[in-house]
């Protein structure tokens, strides 16, 4: 049976309190001085409030990539061509690309789904075939889709999250495939913040000066042409968003619902997660900030969701890279609240 | 046979740029936007030139923990009693400190080394027993060991990577334990760079600020003392070192001698990273800043060393921690320089 977004969202409560006291308290007897472990504290603890476990596991990991195409490729905002986005589906599904290696490394599933990649299904059984459209239409024409696909393409997110991620994996990551998808991420942060889109628009995959230019006066015209209400993140995602991004907006809040950490990637996962909260707050608790993107709207972006990223390596490949990436840091914060030794326990001194 | 210092620091060359110039060419080719993967391609071609290999591979990973005692730590300048460092090289032998854990996560060998501790040696096989003394003299009333010793220390560094390292180690790690050594380091830092102590001394494991005016008082005394020549690093580290700290710089000597790559912690691993490269200058090259610990001189000492931190998340623990955690990031860009499929292997479109 489906859950719907509506039940979904008021599912997603509050962290757990008491577990989160648990873990601090556990922190603090561990053989460090407190605080010492930075970052890797606050991880710790604030997976404690995710699971309700004061020693929280992972057990298994998976990554979900999105792919999905854009209408607005068509107005050259790109370095690449929209055949791409299919091309490299077929390198995700072949173990080629980026995502496979670093998923390969830190040991997570890849979930590969086709929410709205152009041309037919792909034949494989490896990949998760949820296209809503082939693409979404040129939103400097008129809205990206219409308002039930971005509620279907929600629901896809949401469907995967509570269907085929298996039981007993303990920490998502998502990521993204869609050549013109920055435009689309750039325009929901555009609309979300107030921002123009000069100050929010990025090189994407590397644009040079003359085709930014380009970008920037595209997307104010997909603003000016379909005036998304703020107040309304459906219709946000619909008028100037993406297949892919209204999914993974769905897979971060089923997986909130679910008690799940999602380490989120850069930019069009943080699009979603502006998406996210805007349809359900409670779910940003829930999110890890994996890494800063070197894109220009990111670190806007962050400071929007309020959430500070782990890593900050000049990355802007997507694919869910610096979220499979920052795996590590999540797991090594796990491990070190659970294996390390308490001052009791290893007849270690106290500070005094 | 023992290889001397003077001749571990003639065989340390520059990079080798041909292997540069072909794992540049060869990230240019993979299915990604041209530097789209940041920092991890500049390491990936870092690497390469370190190893001479095109495509370097990582076959076993190792971390070189030196233990040590300091004589300041009478002085009270820690939150914790000195007998702190024998307890816990007894913890990262039993496997529950912070490295351990972090060292089980990567994959990496951890080798112990009492250079220095207090009391007498340990008696465990699983320790690399190489006491040059047991703890520095307190610096504040004179050098903390003799020049022989300072020698002694660096060439049972080298000794390490030229003998008890395994031959299949690719990448190497630094990491320390000892009470007082912020100390030691501080005025390491101080002294080669100019830097007025209460600049660069900082609060180590946690002290309050009554301990760290203190603190900065008795670095301000041990450098009045002793007066240790900035152009004489082997009489900086014997006047205001430690047996650990000259350790490290010779494992990192060695290590790049032998053209391998060493990832350095924090502070401690630093001040070693700073007596190294007086040393000989060719070995900043083949250092890895694995993170900006939380600790005041350590931005400071980064720019000494002209090194950007992989990692930044607050973290002052030492033991290695930091170091061995970004061994992950070092062993991804590695992974995707090796195994990445190219343009033309997978089909993909270049940018037009």
């Amino acid at each position: 049976m489906q859950t719907t977004l509506d039940a979904i969202c008021k599912q997603i409560g509050p962290l757990d309190e008491g577990a989160m006291q648990a873990a601090r308290a556990r922190q603090d007897r561990l053989t460090k001085p407190r605080g010492s472990l930075g970052r890797l504290e606050t991880l710790a603890i604030q997976l404690a409030g995710i699971t309700g476990a004061p020693i929280p596991r992972i057990r298994r990991k998976a990554v979900v990539i999105m792919a999905a195409d854009h209408g607005i490729a068509a107005e050259g905002v790109s370095a690449y061509p929209p055949e791409v986005t299919r091309q490299m589906v077929r390198n995700f599904l072949d173990g080629g690309a980026a995502i496979n290696v670093l998923a390969r490394q830190a040991g997570a599933q890849v979930l590969i789904v086709d929410i709205g990649a152009a041309g037919d299904s792909f034949p494989d059984a490896g990949l998760l075939a949820r296209k809503i459209a082939p693409g979404t239409a040129n939103m400097t024409r008129g809205p990206a889709m219409r308002r039930d696909q971005a509620l279907a393409a929600v629901q896809a997110g949401i469907d995967i999250v509570c269907t085929d991620l298996p039981d007993d994996v303990d920490l998502v990551a998502t990521g993204d495939m869609g050549i013109g998808n920055t435009s689309a991420s750039a325009a929901i942060l555009a609309v979300f913040t107030g921002a123009a889109p000069a100050c929010v628009v990025g090189r994407g995959t590397g644009v040079d000066d003359a085709r930014l230019a380009h970008k920037v006066a595209m997307i104010e015209e997909a603003l000016a042409a379909n005036q998304p209400a703020p107040d309304d993140p459906m219709d946000v995602l619909a008028k100037v968003g993406g297949f892919e991004i209204a999914g993974l907006a769905g897979v971060m809040l089923a997986a909130a619902a679910r008690r799940l950490p999602v380490v989120i990637d850069g930019f069009i996962s943080g699009a979603a997660a502006l998406a996210a909260a805007r349809l359900a707050p409670n779910v940003l608790p829930y999110l890890i900030a994996s890494h800063r993107s070197d894109e220009l709207g990111h670190q806007l972006m962050l400071d929007a969701l309020g959430l500070h990223p782990l890593l900050d390596l000049g990355m802007r490949l997507g694919e869910g890279t610096g979220a499979v990436l920052a795996m590590h840091l999540v797991e090594a914060a796990v491990r070190l609240h659970t294996e390390m030794a308490t001052f009791a326990e290893a007849g270690v001194s106290e500070a005094g």
